[in-house]
This record gives C-alpha cells, sequence and structure tokens, in this order.
C-alpha cells in the first residue's frame, strides 16, 4: 500500500492543497525528501500565485492529482546545504521556478533549456525522479536539487521578485530568443495581467518602444502612467489597429483565452514575430497568406531554462524589476482565487509564507 | 481615352494572354517600354508554369486584371543594355523572376529584400511606375531594371533552370533565413510538387537529412530513387507519424490546400519551424499548446530578394539543380494548365517560347 503523503520522507512538512476539482485549498500536511548531497533546502518565506495554479487546483487541463498543493515561484532563505552543493549556503536567499528536474542528458539540457527536456519535471502536480509527486510552493519548507536553485541578489524585495520566477522568465526568455531585446525595437505586449505587466518591464529596460495593446481601453492610464509604456492600443479600436499595421518588430501575446491573432499578425512589420505565451483551449485561426507576404512568424515560448532564469533575475536586480503584486496572508487564498479568475489583481498575488502559515496548522 | 496595350510603348511585343475568368489563354499584341538607361532587353526563351499562374488567369485570388499574360520564371538571351547597365552585356544569358520593381528606399530595399517592400512591384498583372500593367513571360520579349536581371551560368540549362527562378528561390530562402541550411539538419517537405522538388534538391545540397512528407504514398519511390530524398513519410499513416514525432528541426510546407498542421507540428523538435509556403484560401487551425511547450514556431516565406535569387541560382550551377521539367510548345499552354490543375506534371511545365511562339503570331 502506497504510504500517506505525510509519512513518504522523512521531513514533514506543511502547506496548502486543493482535494478536487473544486479547487478549494486547505491546510494540508505531507512530508520532503532528506537534504541529498547535490540538494539545497530552503524556509518559503513568499509565493506568487501563477493563473496555472488556477486552472491545476480546478484539473481544467485535465491532468491535476490531488491533493494538490501548487505554486512554482517559490522564494526563501537556505536552511541546509548538501556536501556537494557549490551555489549557495545557509542563509542566502533563493528561489525555485517551474522546474525541478530534468534528464541532465539530452540536447535541450546540454543547453540549459531543462523546460524543453522531455523528461521535464514541473514543481508541483508531476512525478519526481523518486516516484514520489512533487508539491509547490504554498508550503513551508522546499528542497531541490542545486541546479534548480536560483540566488537572489540582496537589493531584489524577496516579495515582489517572487513572481518573477514564472512571470518574468516568461516574458524575458522571449524577448532574448526572438531577437527582440534590442534598443529601437517597437515591441506590443498584448493583455496586461501578471505577465504583460512584467513584459512592459523588461523590454522598456532593454530599451525598446514598448505599446500596450488590450481589450480593455480603461487600462490605457495604467500602461502608460504608472507602467510606463511608450503608448497603448485598444485593439477593439478599428482606426487605431489600421493606424498602427506595420509597426511592430515582435508582439509578445500573454493572453490564455481563444482570440483572433489576425489583427496582431496586421501590426508585425515584414519579418516580424508573434510570440504566444498564454494556451488558448482551442486552436486559433492562422491566416496564412500574410504570414507569407510578409515573412511573419507565429511561435511560442514557455518559460526558459536555469542558467536563463539566473541571468534574468540578475537583470531584474540591475535595472530594479520588479512585479507589482498585493501581499495575502494564506488564509485569503481562496478569496484570492476568485479574485485572479476574474482577473481582479494588480498584478500578482503573492503569499506571504513565513508569515501567515505556521499559524493554520492546528 | 487610354491606349490599347499595342500601343502604350514604342517596342512591338507578342505573347499569349487570359481574356477572362475562365483563364483560357490564346495570342496576344501587346508593346514593351523602349530600353532605358538602366534596363536590360531580352529575348525569352524559355517560361516555367507556376501554379499561381493558374490561380491568376482564373482570377482566383480577387485581383486579376485582363488581358493578363502570366510568366514569372522567365529566361533569355540578352539583345539590348541601356547606357548605365553595367551587370551584363548583349548576348548574356539572363533571367526575371516574381519581381521587376520597389520603392528602393526602404529598410527592406535597402536590405536586398524587394519582395517584402510594400511597393513591390511584381511581373505580372502588377502596376509599373509608369502606370502601365506589367505583363510575364509567356511573351517574346522581356524588359526590366537591372536590379531585377538574375545572370545565368554557362553549365546551367536554360529550359531546365527557369522553375529556380520561383520554385527555387521559394525553397533556398527560408532554408537559408530560418537556419535550416546546415549540415546534419532533418528537413521535411510537404508536397513533392513544383516547389517540393527543388526543395528536396536543395536540402540534400545543404548536406540535410531530408524527408519527404505526403499524403501520396505512391510518390514514395519518385522521392527515394529518383529524387535523392533519405526517407519517405506518408502524413495518413498515423504509425508513421507517431514513430517521427520530435524529429524534424524544420518543416517546409508547399501544400496550397486547406491542410491540418498539427501533426506537422508534432514532427517538430522543439525550437523546430515549421515554414509554410503555400496560401491556402481560408485560416488553418493553429494548436498553440504545443508551439509554447517546444518553443516551436509556424512561419511564412514568399520567394527572396534579388542578391539572395543569384546566390541561388550561383548556388545550383555549382551542386547542378535544376527543375525536372516537361518542355512543351505554347500552342499546348491550355492542355497543361488543365494538367496543371490535377497536379499531372512531374514536376514544372516550362514554355519553349523560343522555338513555339513566333508561329502562332498572324
Amino acid at each position: 500500500m502506497e504510504k500517506a503523503p505525510e509519512e513518504q520522507h522523512p521531513v514533514k512538512a506543511f502547506g496548502w492543497a486543493a482535494r478536487d476539482s473544486s479547487g478549494l485549498l486547505s491546510p494540508f500536511k505531507f512530508s520532503r525528501r532528506a537534504t541529498g548531497d547535490k540538494d539545497v533546502r530552503f524556509k518559503v518565506l513568499y509565493c506568487g500565485i501563477c493563473h496555472s495554479d488556477l486552472h491545476k487546483i480546478k484539473n481544467e487541463w485535465g491532468s491535476s492529482k490531488y491533493p494538490l498543493v501548487p505554486g512554482h515561484e517559490i522564494v526563501g532563505e537556505v536552511t541546509e546545504v548538501g556536501n556537494e552543493v557549490k551555489k549557495v549556503k545557509v542563509g542566502d536567499k533563493v528561489g525555485v521556478g517551474c522546474v525541478v528536474g530534468a534528464c541532465h542528458s539530452c540536447e535541450n539540457c546540454n543547453n540549459d533549456l531543462e523546460i524543453y527536456c522531455p523528461q521535464t519535471i514541473l514543481t508541483y502536480d508531476h512525478i519526481y525522479h523518486d516516484g514520489t509527486i512533487t508539491y509547490g510552493g504554498y508550503s513551508d519548507t522546499m528542497v531541490a536539487n542545486e541546479r534548480y536553485i536560483i540566488r537572489f541578489p540582496e537589493n531584489l524585495p524577496l516579495d515582489a521578485s517572487a513572481p518573477l520566477l514564472c512571470a518574468g522568465i516568461t516574458l524575458y526568455s522571449p524577448l532574448k530568443y526572438y531577437g527582440l531585446a534590442e534598443p529601437g525595437k517597437h515591441i506590443g505586449i498584448v493583455g496586461l495581467g501578471g505577465l504583460g505587466h512584467v513584459g512592459v518591464k523588461f523590454a522598456k529596460a532593454f530599451g525598446a518602444k514598448v505599446t500596450v495593446i488590450s481589450t480593455s481601453a480603461n487600462k490605457k492610464d495604467e500602461a502608460l502612467g504608472h507602467l510606463g509604456a511608450d503608448s497603448f492600443l485598444n485593439s477593439r479600436d478599428q482606426e487605431q489597429l489600421q493606424a498602427a499595421q506595420g509597426t511592430f518588430d515582435g508582439i509578445l501575446d500573454t493572453v490564455s483565452a481563444v482570440h483572433s491573432i489576425q489583427p496582431l499578425i496586421g501590426l508585425l512589420k515584414s519579418h516580424g514575430k508573434l510570440v504566444m505565451l498564454g494556451a488558448p483551449e482551442k486552436p486559433l485561426e492562422l491566416p496564412v497568406f500574410p504570414l507569407l507576404m510578409g515573412r511573419k512568424m507565429v511561435a511560442g515560448s514557455a518559460t526558459g531554462g536555469l542558467k536563463e532564469t539566473q541571468e534574468m533575475i540578475d537583470f531584474a536586480a540591475k535595472h530594479n524589476i520588479t512585479a507589482d503584486i498585493e501581499l495575502i496572508p494564506i488564509d485569503y487564498l481562496n478569496k484570492a482565487m476568485e479574485r485572479l479568475a476574474k482577473g481582479d489583481v494588480r498584478y500578482r498575488f503573492v503569499i506571504d509564507i513565513g508569515n501567515s502559515l505556521a499559524s493554520t496548522n492546528h
């Protein structure tokens, strides 16, 4: 008989878990493995709430295994390191993002692209090398192989930089890979949410001209005034769309609802790139003729490798880039999920694990 | 009142034109401009029949102006050059492809990408700088600005290399631009027609492993035996598709009918590229999730710039690459169009203009 989550491993752990597809989260006792030779253990201080956590707790992608402890924007302080660990020491500020394992021998792993390894192991709701289920950062303690540990420079506030581990790298990586992280490029960011708002910040830091593209005209002031975008395009306004035809080098589309990409392709210059970062459930309509006529592309990107994630965090520290967050205690979690489902957050919830989790462990 | 085609310009010309959307072609007297200072005039010897000629004569893209003289795979021998022409001299073998003009001042023109210039002027059924309609290569004489003239090395047979001016560059350019023209890459060619068969030859010459992907199992012998592809994948065979998942660096899709690209995206490795070269009339279904998970892209490409077209012809001469053609006299033209519509040609019709056109001028 399979052991209960609390008894699978030697180290006691406590977090909040969803128990079924209602998605309701509640206190949950489980366990984590002992610190291996190459492992880093840390006390979790903050964990961001990613939109995919919402999909996962409600089993909207069909693969959720319960109890499910979400969270892949995890930061904290190192409490123990294995004998062979060189990257960090006890007391260092560290984080873990979306991935905690991979094969370490394939072409993708050899190129520091662990997220694209066919055997990549996600931080939660996945099967680890030892056969046990991975649990995420809505919990008091975390352990991971040092390859998956990101160092946080002192000047980055831990709470507001936690979301960079998923939202940040998800925008940073395609800007770099698709040649858009260059001064003078005109970059569009579609959707001003958890992903989009850090996209504006990174693209600006790379020296791009940034236009926020949104169906919500009321986000204009926020985009221009608060986030520092150069312009705002209301994608429901045909005149604005027409006037901006053929003016973008690249567009990062963070929208995960089914939507039309034809107008976005029209906004691209020749050789322009539309990069999809959200995953609509159904196929989108792809007009092929405009792709041919302008040698344009529609591409995808999924977070980034560990080496690039560290590079992104160091870049964020240098340019003072953090997410705009609403810090919440863990007992606000279910309410936060309700609000997130309605898009009612500017722009990322972060759970104050260090100051609120323990008191819910009765 | 607008002048008749025969009287618009000083130089008499004769060709075959479609008169209406029936697409039937018949003898047609028109005229071409005098040789300007930067112009090259040449006697047309051969002209390839591109699939787009078929669309154009039947007005299937909705923009055809009649009478319409098709043909943009035009080769011949120089008969006159303008005072400022440096590229070629009388007697040289030359060709003209899809484009005869552009603005020469935009970013695309400055980067030798005239085909992507917003003011690009196509070789036929377009408006030239002087306001007259452009007529293509199903005709006895041709004139073009020297920028649009391609030199043909002596060792390339003119008849079989004419199709390289459209079909050849259409495959060569994306192989180069998308980083697929490298030894050891695994390249898929979807559709073994006028475009696909030269794609196999170029990809092989670049040192790639080439797999022909087709719904017609009976093309296997031709692909492997005659064209030298390394393997053949029947895309209607689910087992073959499954076995080849994630093994392609790039796939060039030459099919212009509406079809499913989901299986093709599945065939790509991480970071693989699906390049569309045909233009289906309706949007295709684009599954976004696999693009994200493998950082894949679906892109387009349209022929290539003039500098690259010359590079392609020189490369073809060096590697003895020509199209497989069926040479026809001009009075077989309407029959050839019928056969082309059914895909009944291996792989490109070329009209023997030099030896058959004059006798139809009564």
